[in-house]
């Protein structure tokens, strides 16, 4: 059995200590969501297609970005076999809590904002019956139909209370940075469930969003992939310049999929430059590290590799790791960080935040159960 | 008499090193231009105005983005005036070389690109006669049509020869990213006249251009701040992944004016992620960072200030700056970085490289005169 190995301070034994995956990837097959849509639309499916946006780009791995080794023996597509999930990865990794991302926000990029409301549902409601209700630790992520957030709100009403469905989650892509007023009416639904706000990167530049950089489109996937950090850049500064923080001072937001280091920098420059310019936007009481600190979350992968140990450690520091990040493994994307490689040298008190705590206080998961049993 | 102290290894004799400064904004007023003209487009301003693009926030200290103290005793306009220029900073801080950036890059944003060919080149003239050829220690940067390169292409033919026009400068807002290979025939004419091609942020998400990030226009002026190292990250992922430095392997480019240390954790994904993709861009032979050393220029302004001289150090070295950075004062604006106050400590070797060496190399420029003459 592999899994993590951690010394435990003061004592030989090592343990392999559980953890929470805060990123992993079910396959939402459009085939399956469509048995849970309304009658009207299934017939404009067979009439006309999904005419739903996609990539504009090329991926890694197999079968549109997955790893190799994670078609099922069934011969489905990876993240779509619970018990291959299980067998490759929960079991073998000792996954305590895992939280399911999806696979398809295209319907976030649609105009047509009535369909998106129904796909999203559909989504939902097969994610809670097909993935999250067959295994314990799994967790749910409420697709929303951010483009129209009257609608928006009443997809968290309807999911919010179902306490295996634990954030709401949207594409990085979008017509305006999440900060803007446009989306409150999601955030105060959030904040009445106590649920984070997730952005994963997606969707950029395609349907109804603005190209993906401010100079236009990217020609490549590996330059696609450099343009990920600066949309989420974007949301970021968003969220502290519209003042959403002292609006709803309890919301938490997620920044998935996007690498972590780039903050470091952003935020230096935010910082002097609020200290500069704050009597422009007197709404934004506190320093932009501040409102980063305590209430944002950051994805570790994919995590950029930092040259050596002591930036590694001042890079950490500067991010506020301790605090906001999130270990995530993207499973089964063919980029997929391993818990034992994401990292250098982590000290063990850090380690349990990222690997446990900041996710177990974010989604309002148990202590770790294992803890103890797992000596050996 | 002020100055940049620097101690001279071996002595104690303090010196005042002259310095190059690769950025400061002379002012272009649009009332001057208009002289340098055909008629046709002076009848048109006349009946219909100037029809350019301007932009959407607000700025810092006076005059649309100045220093409180920068309006000459005439009262005319910040960066305006030659005499006061000298005077409140060319010759008290000792200047060597100044590299003049203008004020006005509307005209790059028009859809109008024969209009845009002719400002460019009214704007070139007027630089030239106006201040280039008034102060030895002033050289001038080629506005070009960029949005149309075929009209850009003659401008730097136009102007490229003359020793005292030394880099062709385009606004950082941009249609395509500057990668693309829409640009290639500009770099071409780059090359043969052996001229820099910088990049300086303004126009993003103005006139042709998109919205200013991939989730579309930011709302406040700082905000739009935190945006301006995102759109050059795609400039310069662009001209990496589209194999321009092997296509171009003499040109040299600026980013100007978006900070600078950004640049570390970006290089340390795009690194991974080339080496993992690769095969997708085989034309990309090098590392990214091996580009960005050969290839690339950044301006020290507005530089992100680092918590501790240890960080300071790291992502100096992060950031290749002893071959990259250049450093620039973005005179007369508010937010002016002094050459005495831009950096903390700095070895003696790596000022030398930063404030003089790397610009005078770039824009070949001779060796310092005054080294000797200013100690006292």
């Amino acid at each position: 059995m592999e899994g993590i190995e951690v010394k435990q301070t003061g004592t030989k034994n090592k343990v392999k200590r559980s953890f929470i995956d805060s990123d992993i990837h079910n396959y939402t097959s459009l085939d399956e969501i469509k048995k849970y849509l309304p009658r009207v639309y299934r017939d404009q499916i067979d009439l006309w297609g999904w005419r739903l946006p996609g990539s504009l780009y090329l991926n890694g791995g197999i079968k549109g970005g997955q790893r190799a080794d994670s078609i099922p023996p069934s011969g489905g597509f990876p993240g779509s076999d619970l018990d291959f999930i299980r067998k490759q990865y929960l079991d073998p990794f000792n996954v305590e809590y895992g939280i399911l991302t999806g696979s398809d926000y295209s319907c976030q990029a649609t105009p047509d904002v009535d369909y998106a409301a129904a796909i999203s549902t559909a989504i939902n409601e097969y994610t809670l019956e097909q993935w999250v209700e067959k295994d314990n630790r799994l967790k749910g992520s409420i697709l929303i139909p951010k483009q129209d957030p009257e609608l928006a709100v009443k997809e968290i009403h309807r999911f919010g209370s179902h306490n295996d469905m634990v954030q709401v989650i949207v594409a990085s892509g979008a017509e305006k940075p999440y900060g803007n007023r446009f989306y409150h009416p999601i955030y105060e639904a959030c904040v009445e469930h106590n649920l984070p706000f997730t952005i994963h990167v997606l969707m950029e530049g395609v349907g109804v969003n603005p190209p993906t950089t401010g100079a236009g489109w990217v020609s490549y996937y590996p330059e696609y992939r450099a343009t990920r950090p600066q949309v989420m850049a974007a949301h970021l500064a968003s969220f502290i310049y519209e003042g959403v923080f002292e609006k709803f001072p309890t919301l938490q937001v997620v920044l998935q999929e996007a690498g972590a280091f780039w903050v470091a920098p952003y935020l230096w420059k935010m910082d002097e430059d609020w200290k500069a310019l704050r009597f422009q936007t007197p709404w934004v009481k506190k320093r932009p590290s501040e409102y980063f600190r305590s209430n944002i979350k950051v994805s570790s992968q994919p995590l950029e590799p930092t040259p050596n140990q002591e930036m590694f450690n001042q890079m950490m520091k500067a991010i506020y790791a301790e605090d906001t990040l999130l270990y995530c493994s993207d499973y089964p994307h063919w980029d997929f960080d391993s818990p034992s490689n994401t990292f250098p040298k982590l000290e063990d008190s850090l380690w349990e935040r990222i690997f446990y705590q900041n996710a177990a206080d974010l989604y309002k998961l148990p202590a770790r159960k294992d803890f103890k049993e797992e000596i050996h």
